[in-house]
């Protein structure tokens, strides 16, 4: 009955480095969420089906994953229902909940349903996973974690400006020097469109133009083309496509395209108060870039949108996006919440900090010490100085197998070699007489009969 | 379109607070955990379903939640099976994946699948959410974390001996004393069925047994004798019911009970060896208590049986509980085997700490200060001081919008009240002009003018 164990496509275990340098990102990002007042919450892993659905578009509800009702969840299906054969009449039917998808509208969800208990502005962080049906891919899973922190109940520009000093915060408590913090606004985005006459094209417009980085000047043009934009609307165009400089010259540059639109003039000050309070406060080792390609898909964005991408020569799409959303809340009939929030891509993040070997050698560190004995007396004797040495606050371990033959011994000495252990403590005949212990450094050999009260000094 | 948010039944929002006090806990074990040896592991929160069903009995089977296919789920369905409505026909048709039941049985599937890369004896702790599709009542979720920790690959009894240790410890840390923790043997068990002449009932025995303390000795014996025990099997169980004195008592009971059981002395020896080993060790609050009647439901169990009940007075099931299981990893090819571990009730543990109101105050912390500000240029000084703040380790936030009225600085104060955040500082036009800070506490009122560099130290 033996069966070959695997696990569903798209899914990881993590052994105990991994889940150590998963916890140090996580720890990091969580240190800075806290500094910043954000407070924690947790929202179950499943949901009922109707909170989620209908939330991230067709191809969204496609891909959340959908738990089967339990029981008999078939009796109550009609056989002319059954027979359609139907995914989507059936579906509703026979699941009544979701696994989670994203952190955002669970949040949403949670504080129209707890408003009561809340007070505003709610400056919150979430750190759990999500779970999508995408096609695996390199780097893409179907179960990971997202990190966020989100502000809801406050349309104060210092929090955008305060987003941005997170994100530096953070990365430099990672050492991850030298990212890039794109900013751009929605409402930069809505008044090219107005100038260029394509204000009902808006969405296929940033679609297209968040494409820049990936096919180019011409290609964009072209779908904007099928798209229905027009050719004197392109031209318009033609000085964001060479829009350089830093954010200031940017912005100049911007407010003549714009000169036109109130919107696009509203996006430009929005802009300008945050790169102005940024240049103030300074950051530490991040810096802020105007790029107004910057759409992300995603469409509930209303005021900034932030993306942020690694240090020069690593390559790896975003690490980090967020923005502003008017109506966070709405759907579920709390109206006039605007929200603005951050997310860390824990997946890349990690990536990036292997690639750069930015991880700390401590985090490795295991087991400190293993005893290895010589038979049952010297075992329990072992035992109690393990003992004494875990209350020292020193991870220590007893193999368990009393030591009776040369291969035994190979065998147990091995095993703290592999698992990378520094010290081994060997407890025989004459250390149970002299009630003394053979500690030996794996690293350089050496090796000496001390006492327990010198064994915990020389550990510590 | 406004939905009523609401969560599925048997599932739960954690608030702030309630995420701090569950990190705690949870943190609490890790460390000990950490002390002892163990390593983290973690494994997908689905599973594809042969790795889980039939591994928890028919019962377990139905608990288990079941993800529907993605897709176009139906479309290999034949008309024939799908006009059975038979759950039992589709849903292994339809569903391929399953939310994990426990950690052990994906411990068991992780140490098969990676077991060149592990080096045995392998000591792995895990604490990640499971999923039951039980009937919710209190205290009884279909959502909740197990934290467990087992070592594999070892028969040696110091590894029981360590268990209860480790119980002490987490117990000890968590300013939880007086706990006890109960043990049996199921080979104890096992002798006692064979003694009686029951031992093709043992399950049935154990399960009567089982419930000794809930529906009292006449009703166990009831229960014993519709399951076929007999008169005489039972009347032979009498000194078990009225066992009593400490360990050592009523392993001399036991011998002579067991006297002609060549297993149920092999369970009492590994008793003793247990028993004198923490003994001599000395526990730091907690108590080792035989309890005969131990069985836990669980059939897999084939030596120690561990149960930890939480302080006198306290209304509560077991906090904790475990065993040894000879056979883990079989059902995935690997034999031989064994396993031993345990697991901690993180819900009631934290129903038990706030009973006894054992949670410390600290970890309740969170904004230390608050800045409030008169005005856009008090803003952004108040803003840099508050970088300063988080610089130095500092939690602090800026309310996000200026005061402009009396009945905004009422609101913000209270504000800063209701979140028991103990300082706010204040920026006005003359704290501008004079490069000072308005620092109130908020529990005596207090309030005073001070630079930058007073309100760091007041702070810290």
């Amino acid at each position: 009955m033996a069966q070959k164990p695997s696990i569903p496509k798209g899914t990881r275990d993590f052994n105990a480095e991994e889940v150590a340098k998963r916890s140090y990102i996580m720890d990091t990002i969580k240190e800075q969420f806290k500094l910043f007042g954000f407070q924690p919450i947790e929202t179950p892993s499943f949901e009922n089906s109707e909170t989620l659905m209908g939330k991230y578009g067709d191809e969204g509800d496609r891909l959340i994953f959908k738990i089967l009702n339990s029981g008999e969840y078939l009796k109550k299906i009609s056989d002319e229902d059954l027979n359609t054969k139907s995914e989507s009449i059936l579906t509703p039917k026979i699941s009544e909940k979701a696994l989670r998808y994203d952190l955002t509208v669970p949040f949403a969800r949670y504080v129209v349903q707890h408003q009561n208990d809340i007070e505003f502005p709610f400056k919150r962080y979430q750190i759990q996973p999500v779970w999508r049906a995408d096609r695996p891919q390199k780097g893409r899973f179907r179960e990971f974690y997202q990190c966020d922190a989100d502000v809801v109940g406050s349309k104060s520009l210092l929090q955008e400006v305060e987003f941005v000093q997170l994100y530096d915060a953070v990365f430099t408590a990672l050492k991850l020097e030298g990212v890039t913090i794109k900013i751009n606004n929605r409402k930069i985005l809505s008044g090219i469109a107005e100038v260029i006459g394509a204000q009902d094209k808006l969405i296929d417009f940033t679609v297209a133009l968040d494409k820049l980085d990936k096919i180019g000047e011409e290609k964009v043009k072209e779908e904007m083309r099928s798209k229905g934009i027009s050719e004197t609307g392109i031209a318009k165009l033609q000085p964001l496509f060479s829009l350089s400089g830093d954010f200031r010259n940017q912005i100049s540059s911007l407010k003549s395209i714009l000169s036109k639109s109130d919107i696009g003039i509203k996006g430009i000050a929005e802009l300008e108060f945050i790169n102005t309070a940024i240049s103030n406060l300074g950051l530490k080792t991040a810096k802020l870039q105007l790029d107004v390609t910057l759409a992300r898909g995603l469409n509930y964005y209303t005021g900034a949108i932030f993306e942020v991408s690694g240090p020069e020569g690593v390559k790896m799409g975003s690490i980090g996006g967020g923005g502003r959303y008017d109506d966070l809340t709405g759907i579920f009939g709390l109206k006039d919440m605007s929200g603005v929030g951050i997310s860390f891509g824990l997946d890349r993040i990690y990536l990036v900090l292997e690639e750069l070997n930015l991880f700390p050698e401590a985090i490795k560190a295991t087991t400190k010490v293993i005893f290895i004995s010589f038979g049952e007396q010297e075992a329990m004797v072992s035992l109690n100085a393990v003992t004494n040495l875990r209350e020292n606050g020193l991870k220590a371990e007893l193999y368990p197998d009393a030591v009776s033959s040369g291969k035994q011994m190979k065998k147990q000495m091995n095993y703290a070699n592999k698992r990378n252990i520094p010290f081994v403590v060997l407890v025989g005949e004459e250390e149970l007489k002299n009630k003394s212990f053979a500690i030996k450094n794996m690293a350089s050999g050496e090796q000496k009969n001390v006492s327990l009260s010198e064994l915990i000094e020389a550990l510590s």
